[in-house]
């Protein structure tokens, strides 16, 4: 390992961490796990990738130019670190256009509600600064990590699709796409003018390959990566090379938008902007993400009133105390009680939710009438979500991925 | 070097060669040089790299199938090896078809008389089989390996398609492409395919990357193996992923389709077949390919009658004598001799050559007269290259180019 950091190539910010220190949390791609089971240390996190912490001055400027309360996911730090956010500001602000780019690795039939985050979150940003969005489904990503058959991903991509349509975009101004359909032309080329500035030392340094892994992940980076470059959407960027682009996405995908960001100008393209979230936690409590292999650890889009109710009340950590008396006492721990979190993401009620922790937290409150809340809070959120899901059809999947001009996407 | 060898995992025939031999020379797609400056040891080659020595059996049964002589290039050894060649011609005694896969990558504005040899030959193969063909223009390739911008490359591609077409090639049964345009949706799913079943040791052993090479060395060879499933082109060959392919090609190109033999089977598609060539030696002697940085050392197509004449006289390496006694007296060498050697691969008549060859070698006929007959020969084979490239106009190249079916490719 030691040997990889020295071989290879140094990436904008990037730090060369300290043996020692790298061993403490692990965060990129594909695995997301924290000290001896302890909390990911985000403030540790932004320090080794070299991103930036999103402070309050810059979600005033969001509210203050899209004329709007800002979304709670930034409000209450859930999106807490940014790279270059404030240059796509500045440029709005000059009257400058920009395009989201996100995506998803379509790995499993159903999301859960750390999966929604980033489109909740897109979605709004969408709405607010009235831009094109692009969104990547790497179905061929998820063919080459996970035990899947080509057809059973590209399935997969298209199911997913369905969900993330339901969370409300606006199809004259986004652009969904497969890999496995979309990669080719103007796309492949960009992939291949990538490639071309990426070492194989790199990419060891930077996602951990060996040699025993298969070239398919050594390729994969700068499929990633294309997206942020306008000119891979012909039909839609065609003759605006300029076009800037942010990329809200969870922090552990990094990774691939620093090597990104290094190759962007030396093929003449800005940097992508990044605006970037914490990890959803798990309901057993915040040492990581949650675990697809455990569905007891998550929410999911698919849970019934009545499974959600079971997985709170059983499964959510909480940080009350062992008796009546003693939570009457002490109250409970905020920091570690997962209801709470959840609620912080999802209540939108600042004044609520400040209440419930208030009196949460000296003991008036007790666990079982804030998980039942979670629980009407969740219930509601999922059963919309379900019913939006419900209205998409394979002919709107269709409409959303067609290869086709948005001519209003700016307006 | 060692490590390499022993990290790789085993292809198919592939002997492992000891480090001293390997030393002795080298020949994979970007490099060919002998030992020590001295010629091409094919049996080595073959011995080597673990392809078959094609006998004359094999050719006696090819003129048989097609019911017409064997190419020059058969009945002279310049096609002298091959993978599962039998295979293909059992096949097709049985009546199934099979298709032809070749390919050019595009690195020149002019080809030389040895870029125009596995065109050439294929070209034959397809009106005596009557079989499809797919050319692949690797202009990905060429831009990753040279300094090249992605649409110089492309242009080139499209430029050595005119004379690929002006050797003949049937529209009917032939779809030329270039990567950076074709390259999506099956091929690129076929691709993934290939990738994620190709270690990166494995690339590594066979073609000797580095970790400071850009990882767009390691993500091409699976490019280069896809056109060898049927699928890759479902234009052509929808539901017809049981078809044979056979692709001629230079004995350099090995290395790609050893890779991808190796994967075949576990991907459920026939090994492709191969039938391979020598190289073409340059004006100056037999000791590898021809240099394109250097002008001198090969015929172009585009070269006129008077530089031909003058690189032929000038620059042939002549197998003759000292002196005209001493070339009556002890004969040429015609084993070093490159007039011979050129009017072998492009000299028609069997019986003029055996004559040429039998008054050259025993001292009756002078080097001035053999250089004055192979320059007759090249300078017609040049003209009429010539005019028929000047008869491909750019709807033409379109037109192979067009992504289409071949309703009649078979018949």
């Amino acid at each position: 390992m030691d040997s990889k950091v020295a071989e290879r190539g140094a990436l904008e910010n990037e730090k060369e961490t300290p043996q020692e220190q790298e061993q403490e949390q692990v965060v990129n791609p594909w695995e997301v796990a924290a000290k001896d089971g302890g909390k990911i240390d985000y403030d540790k996190l932004i320090d080794k990738f070299g991103c930036q912490r999103l402070d309050p001055s810059l979600i005033d400027r969001v509210e203050r130019l899209t004329s709007r309360r800002a979304h709670v996911f930034l409000r209450r730090g859930v999106f807490f670190a940014h790279r270059d956010f404030n240059e796509i500001l500045d440029a709005y602000e000059r009257g400058e256009k920009f395009y989201l780019y996100t995506g998803r690795g379509p790995s499993s039939e159903a999301l859960h509600l750390g999966h929604l985050i980033p489109f909740m979150f897109t979605q709004y940003l969408q709405e607010a600064f009235k831009v094109p969005l692009v969104i990547q489904l790497t179905d061929d990503e998820k063919f080459l990590w996970k035990n899947l058959t080509v057809e059973e991903s590209r399935r997969l991509a298209r199911e997913n699709a369905k969900d993330i349509i339901a969370c409300g975009f606006d199809i004259r101004r986004t652009f969904i796409f497969s890999d496995f359909d979309y990669v080719g032309g103007a796309f492949y080329r960009n992939m291949v003018e990538i490639s071309k500035r990426v070492t194989c030392n790199q990419v060891v340094g930077i996602f951990g390959f060996i040699g025993e892994d298969h070239i398919g992940k050594y390729s994969f980076p700068p499929v990633q990566a294309a997206p942020s470059f306008p000119s891979s959407f012909p039909h839609l960027f065609s003759g605006k090379d300029n076009l800037r682009c942010l990329i809200p996405c969870a922090i552990d995908q990094d990774p691939y938008f620093r090597m990104t960001r290094d190759v962007a100008p030396r093929i003449g393209y800005h940097k992508p902007a990044l605006i970037e979230s914490l990890f959803f936690p798990a309901l057993q409590g915040e040492t990581g993400k949650m675990s697809a292999s455990d569905p007891n650890s998550a929410i999911y889009v698919t849970d019934s009133e009545k499974v959600i109710k079971n997985k709170i009340n059983k499964y959510a950590f909480s940080g009350g105390q062992d008796s009546i008396e003693k939570h009457r006492q002490l109250g409970a721990n905020l920091e570690v009680d997962i209801p709470i979190k959840y609620l912080s993401f999802f209540l939108e009620d600042d004044a609520e939710l400040e209440h419930t922790k208030k009196e949460y937290g000296s003991g008036r409150m007790l666990t079982g009438e804030v998980k039942q809340r979670l629980i009407e809070v969740l219930t509601k959120l999922v059963e919309r979500h379900r019913r939006a899901r419900a209205a998409v059809t394979d002919e709107l999947v269709d409409a959303f991925m067609a290869v086709r001009p948005l001519p209003n996407m700016f307006n």
